[in-house]
């Protein structure tokens, strides 16, 4: 098998740069059956998803870079609400909810391309509440890889919906074989 | 826990009509390291699975379809060759395949309308070569249930690049624990 590639930040940004407009093609104007309904008892929506993105580019990914440049592994990051978006995204439409994702990931990109970062910043050194030190670089590549969580989050929770429609056809859906691993 | 919704065929369209456009979003321009890498030996990267859904669109679902409505469960579907897109890909660029999806999905569509489908057609019966009697309706519902069982497969394959470069983060990124399940 191949080794897997070194962390790169303008592959990095790729990803970054395209999910809203991702999400936005794939979400706006769906029928409530896709963005609405949820697995059961205390998961999460295509809604409530799209409110979780917003929380990050609000409180997580961009704020925690910067408290490692500036405070390195002094300062713990501030612990990220995984609950937030049940608040935040009340009373508020999914078009809403996808031109404000847009809109916070274009602003914490310039805000990143602003920093100008070298080669030797992204391995400074950071402190994560609850996984320890971390570096700056571990932190971009988990911005990235968090929205392809929650892209393999969103399909499987859409999917499901169709979970009884698909009869027999279950069987070979490996969608409808994903247990969730939490997000 | 909320019943799951009924196979509703403009419901199934919504999804069949935006999954194109969403791969384009998503995958054209990419670095390599996302389109073209897989997850190990006989895995699929992006770029195969574009290729997969474009064999599904010429020879899987209108024409089993059509067996349906024109034979019933007398003539069993052809079976589908799920590796058909490493022969049929080669030498192709990403953004071919993305533009001969769309195109094709398009046209199936529009076929798929043509057909002015009633309720009671939805219950009509076929045969699949190892599953047995299928209806109409879970066929549809196959279809769009597919499109996001390769999202799903999208998003855990590109995820996959960054499981070292995300360092101790890996432990929260829910798609970097998942198996699989065959596809």
């Amino acid at each position: 098998m191949a080794p897997l590639p070194e962390f790169n930040l303008a592959e990095a940004t790729a990803i970054l740069t395209r999910t809203p407009a991702t999400m936005d093609t794939f979400l706006r104007g769906l029928p409530d059956t896709w963005v609405r309904r949820n697995e059961g008892n205390n998961t999460w929506s295509a809604f409530d998803i799209i409110g979780h993105l917003i929380f990050g580019e609000r409180t997580d990914w961009m704020p925690r870079a910067r408290t490692i440049l500036e405070h390195g592994e002094a300062r713990p990051f501030d612990p990220f609400d995984r609950f937030a978006q049940f608040k935040e995204s009340q009373g508020k439409s999914l078009d809403q909810l996808l031109d404000e994702f847009a809109r916070l990931r274009k602003e914490n990109l310039a805000a990143l391309d602003a920093l100008k970062l070298q080669p030797e910043d992204l391995s400074r050194r950071g402190t994560h509440p609850a996984l320890g030190v971390v570096t700056l670089s571990e932190l971009l590549a988990t911005w990235a890889a968090h929205d392809l969580t929650h892209l393999h989050q969103l399909s499987r929770v859409m999917a499901h919906q169709y979970r009884d429609s698909v009869g027999p056809w279950s069987a070979y859906l490996g969608v409808l074989h994903c247990a969730g691993h939490g997000a």
